[in-house]
């Protein structure tokens, strides 16, 4: 059996550090998987529902990621029973599935990511394969499913959501949430407003039913904050996002210097 | 004719600031090319030499990088006719190529960039094209061709490389020169080295011949420096550096807050 | 906001000349997003339904085309959240959707593309955030939304269809109408047969329910004939069509000057 | 009307030899597609469910399989309209379909693959618009169409299944319907077993329904058993399979010798 | 032997009509390849200098050639034993290579496409083997091989050039001829100009040597006129130059009638 | 430092059995590196001058081997400083060069794959850098460089070739030297042939100078052969080979039990 680094880090107690890919290019994920040094992700995601990613390019940041020990998983597009199989078959050994807001979809979610008896996954698969000859075996146990929780009609459905049996936990989007609840996008709620307050509930009834919860930030302090508050996983942010922190963080000492960067002459 | 940031740059008296793509994803590239706010780069060079690109990836960045107003720029793999001449079909309107010599490469570099009777460029300008209809009349004028000078050999030839007909300057290697110079390699060489001082000399002399300067960096701090000390460009880091950048960052505030990362189980 | 011209050219009164991308091949794209001279498309529609197009290929194009001033549109090929997300987060300013028969279809479509309040798409603009800060809370009024009306069912729906709050037009497929309708595909019906007149009454009541009407045509002369009775936008053909007609027109040319074309010796 | 080697085999009383094809790649299938010498496959599927293939690498394995006289099928994800049509309109001239379980899920089938009146299929064979001028009036009754039979429900369900207008037969995938009934995937069950006696059940009666009836084996052994069972197509294996079975004869081959193999330093 | 659609029609006293693919799509590709209805291309020339290919994308447009009795031909990008002998060995039947300016030259161009003893082409024809088990045999006599004549250096150069041994012919750059001998690009020369009165001289000192000669032209009716000529081979143009000829004759149409294209709202 | 296999093997006084990689998809990689249960290759070669490969997809095969323990080597298509400096950046930790017939040849080969001072490759080790940061220190000792003796103009210089310092030893093409030999290709010669006598001349030639050899074969028991008459590594085949065999093997079989396969209706 591959050794998944979510059940690893959540026996010992910790939390995931979870990245986020965005870029359909192996070599970058190679890049996010050697991490930097010492410095390393637990996990990494390649998003298929926001992200810049489609099946094939899902393969190659899994094979990518397969060159380290990182662990890989996948956010889907949507519930659908296709390419959730497909994922799975490609390796994944955690799966996110967006918008999740009744017990049925639950329901369908889990059907799609489990082998007979527990749900109805096709048996066939292509890289998993790769993880040794009991992968079929223990590919139910293993592998790590999370339904995203991000609308008011979720939260409304919390108790038929979470007490689907082959559910290990959620995952909150809390910008889709911040939609839901109040019209505006937008990540690392404050104490005190109703994203935070919603999002804390959730949270205490996670641990009502034993689920893991996971949580989408735009910063590593936040996701530190969100550690402390009993999360899981934390997803800091993606390859995009660092490449725009570097990049901030560069052009900014050269402007500074001289002020060059924003006086341009073309 | 399609205007070119390194000549409005250096026109105004300014230094260009030059990015690095190494990733082979047009989007990876959009997100270079877009910067962040009003912090912009003034070119972004393809890295087909180090870089995980070939002639391909080098097209999808150059369409990336043409919906925004930053110049495209190459380095080509080696002194090799047909990719360099691909490269400027393509729509390079800068172009670097590594490990010229002698005065004899800095020859070949000039016929495989400028049409006759400059040199022998082949027509066939296929994305060039887009640029309009003037784009072979100005091409010669137009484009800005460097030789990497990164050798004791080049260094010993400066005078023959620096008096060829069409170049319009130089690009300094600092790791392959430090290489050549003491066996090992690095950027970014202090004061009294003996990479910093054939470095300067090697600016010293550009200014003698009118010849423009740029060399590679691995921090805006030096480029910054290098800047004041009279280059004409300087590249501050690569797409895969913004990205180890924004990680270091992240990841050590994660360790800092719990030393989490360190202790992993798996 | 990013500028839409199908709103501006509506809003002027006009009336949009659309091209369709079945190649995929970014340098296509960017041919036909160049025009000739000045000759230029509106927009033009990636079509992920019948084209060689997939989500990858849909993004290539979307950055060739966001090099000049078109706008880009998507076919989508069904009625799947997860691909009109993606295609949206990719960028599209325009998106047809095929084979809507019902309201409830109509009404799902709406829900995909439209942000809450209005509808249930999920936030994560990933290339269309390069259409700046304002994206999320323009993109509601200025994306345009398409069904596609193209069975006889849909015609015997069509108060359904139309009344859906936030659908702002259609867009009549008449080679499944026509199949639906008789039987036999076809586009360029003549005035009299069963699929004009259809297509004129649909194009009627449009006008009752002050939405857009958009037709796929064959040809430049219908297009413009559909322009006259009042459509708000047409397709003249693909990239594919463009290139049988160059290639019917030249090797004619070189068939008739000697007959040559016809008797090959292989 | 391009010639469909399945009605050809079929209509001669023979029984198909079909391959399998999960490697993503243009030149793997032209490998499979020249078959060695003068043995050859008659059909080749592309794997859209569990093989590494996608749309885009369904167009070059179609590609390649059209440079021989092979028929191109396809395997489609799930039962989804969009990549339903998408393949046929990529050429495919066989549609396998998995997990229909249903009389209902048999129906949608056929409606995605048959155009009107017998079903809802859009008009747009962009690809099989090379078979020539007369495919859409031919691709009806040319089009090969199976469910897969790989459940219990489907099991239970096979009356309703089996009586749906315009579906030409099953194919039954032994591993997922041993996994449905006894918990355990597997290939080519042994004559006694659950498996074997459902399976040939299942065949007698396709027989009473006059329906063709595919299956998947693990080898050729197994295949040939088939089709003396009466069996009408049989997939011997897949492309990696092939591979894994030249690997495993070569390296035994070279360890036998010596056993060096086993032995590694490394 | 795999039959060559170039030695057929110059057997058969015929001129080649020759088809340009710039675009590295597959599907581009196999739509010239079909042409329209019976207009045919004789051959189709995959150009690695000018076009937007590839290794790849060539092995991608020979697959969709070789679905139909096209001759796949390629043009290198440059005087590269590499990529000449990759070339041929992914099948191309015909070879044209840039930029041949002495008899040296000719000479190692030869020396790439010939297999000893003839020239030094080195053993493994990956894809071309699926042209039978004798391509190794033939192929020496099978493949065209021609020499592109089109600097003043080549012309005057000639008889070194047209003498070596297992050089087919020559094709004309009318362009690069031009820029050369006048300083400026162009196709398709008027007769009394300098550049057509060479032309004429080349393709006469063809006839002496026995050679067959090609040229490229900018439309159906230069290529009759230079067949008239004598010349063996015309290029008409590429499926880029396909697709803009259709979009002009497309958009001018609707653009006539309203005068709509030009004024544009936005 | 990485662990090169082909060290450890030769420091074992084994033969390395190497493998070789023509199909371009990493997948078909993966299934090759990860072998047959405990059979395994020692090292993969990516084969860029006669394998369907380009440097993409060589990179796309290092990454699929790096999940494993196997060593990746690269065939290079030719002597060419820019693709073999940039394979060996992509990771290879064995490089194979073709047609090496001098000892200038073998210079230049040694000069681009070594850094200084032992050569002149160029620093800047992208992927290569993921082996740890004493990479560079460490790769011109660890890094194995072969070139190949294939032609009688090589035989001829052995001398020269084989006392160029920094080459590790030589591989031999047998059916490249056949053809220059005789006129004719072909593999796994038997004793008494002039290739086989040449062959072990050159061989004898290692052993003196100290020099490692390899070899090419077209199956496992001439490559057993080639190991007891003192090969330090055979490659025994390529991954379109296994599938061939594999194919062969299965499609026999069916043929066989029903003659079946040739007597095909269409």
């Amino acid at each position: 059996m591959k050794e998944n680094n979510l059940r690893k880090v959540w026996e010992s107690g910790g939390c995931v550090i979870n990245g986020w890919l965005s870029i359909p290019s192996g070599f970058a994920a190679e890049v996010m998987a050697h991490g930097v040094g010492e410095l390393k992700w637990d996990t990494l995601t390649v998003d298929m529902q926001h992200g810049v990613q489609d099946y094939q390019s899902t393969v190659s940041c899994f094979q990518a990621i397969a060159t380290t020990n990182v662990t890989p998983m996948v956010r889907v597009p949507w519930l659908d029973e296709g390419i959730i199989m497909k994922s799975l078959d490609a390796g994944a050994l955690g799966l996110i599935c967006p918008m999740i807001n009744t017990g049925e979809e639950a329901r369908r979610l889990v059907q799609a990511c489990r082998y007979p008896p527990l749900g109805q996954r096709s048996s066939g698969p292509i890289r998993a394969g790769f993880y040794g000859p009991d992968y079929q075996k223990t590919a139910n146990e293993n592998i790590v499913v999370l339904a995203m929780i991000e609308t008011r009609e979720a939260y409304d459905n919390l108790d038929a959501i979470f007490s689907t049996p082959g559910l290990d936990g959620i995952y909150i989007g809390p910008s889709d949430l911040s939609l839901s609840l109040t019209g505006r996008p937008g990540f690392d709620h404050a104490e005190g407003t109703v994203q935070y307050e919603t999002i804390m509930r959730i949270l205490e009834k996670c641990r009502e039913y034993g689920l893991k919860a996971g949580i989408h930030t735009g910063a590593a302090d936040y996701a530190a904050k969100m550690r402390e508050a009993g999360f899981h996983l934390t997803t800091v942010g993606s390859d995009m996002r660092m490449m725009l922190l570097g990049m901030k963080n560069e052009l900014e000492k050269l402007r500074e210097k001289k002020g060059e960067v924003k006086k341009r002459p073309y």
